[in-house]
């Protein structure tokens, strides 16, 4: 008695469901309220899925999203040559960007190690890392922001023995980005390890604050 | 120095914002996990979309969403011709059908009367379910399913009231579904208002439970 679902509603709920984060009631709540008070924001969307998996692909130097070979980003002149900033996502080098204090270039692992999920050194392209500081001797520092994740932190320390493994650093040098209390945080609603950290790597004050170290 | 993104990757990520309850982070989580992890379910999920909107309309009975210009639930004649279900949306509709406790027909105004949001009888498709009834003698009972809701309540009183003053009820019933404590509700943890209502509508028990009234 149960009824029967039209073919191309199921399958468009199907599809929603298939987003991360996404389960099969949001999925048809999605759908149906696409068709009953959006259809121009369905078409919109189907589209520019289209659009964008036929048009995007990793820029050949940094790995990050781009419709050319290499994104503008990678030919920016206005960009500091020394600096190569590592990060796991296209969403992080995002947030890096919005900081506005990094003006270095980018490479985007497109993942973490995780042997456990199967994401080794080739699921993170660490070859194509290397070759792309091998090739350019402006690079002085890789500065890793990879997360302060388990997943995070074993990535940071197996990119940096690699790039010491093949004589990449020195002469190069090889830096992580600070690990302490957030801005605006309390101690007392900081956790442990964070807080120990924080006095692990405290730092001196300048009588006027300048650069950090 | 912030990072254009590439047009194609910023309009995917815009139209999956006007997804109800995705905000931009999110939209830009679900655009870069299927740029990465899943090109085959963003093609679905493209393709399905387009799909989706140029074949499902409503249908000319219960304006539920089909392929045909008549549903096949409104077309199958195993369906009790003598009910018809009044819901407010196409997932509550499923709803019930999951509970394999109605076996009539549905109308579905995509709905409910809301005069603040501008959700007029107009909106919810009233005249064309007074026609339905009108030109059905086989409708015996209309059971309204609208939510218990404030809007769902006036939406249900004003379709009674409209039946009543059309002459479509009597000879035909209104009925409406049971307000009450929720299976395996506790008395502790259920609001008043729906304790008080469970208490007004209260049953006499049968000796042997069969149908309710």
């Amino acid at each position: 008695m149960a009824q029967e679902q039209p073919a191309s509603l199921a399958a468009l709920t199907e599809a929603f469901a298939r987003l991360p984060g996404v389960g099969p009631k949001t999925a048809q709540r999605m759908a149906f309220h696409l068709l009953q008070h959006d259809r121009p924001a369905a078409e919109a969307l189907g589209r520019s899925l289209l659009n964008a998996i036929e048009r995007l692909r990793p820029c050949q130097k940094c790995n990050h999203f781009t419709e050319q070979p290499i994104c503008p980003t990678c030919l920016d002149s206005e960009r500091d040559p020394s600096q190569l900033c590592v990060v796991e996502t296209p969403a992080d080098l995002l947030v890096l960007e919005q900081t506005q204090t990094f003006s270095g270039r980018y490479f985007v692992l497109m993942g973490r190690l995780s042997p456990l999920d199967g994401l080794g050194p080739k699921e993170i392209h660490l070859e194509r890392l290397l070759e792309r500081v091998a090739e350019d001797d402006a690079i002085e520092e890789i500065l890793i922001a990879t997360n302060f994740t388990p997943e995070g932190e074993a990535t940071a320390h197996a990119i940096e023995t690699v790039l010491r493994g093949r004589g990449l650093v020195p002469p190069r040098r090889v830096t992580r980005i600070a690990r302490g209390v957030p801005v605006g945080g309390e101690l007392e609603y900081v956790d442990l390890g964070t807080i120990a950290q924080a006095v692990r790597d405290r730092r001196t004050m300048q009588a006027s604050e300048g650069e950090p170290n």
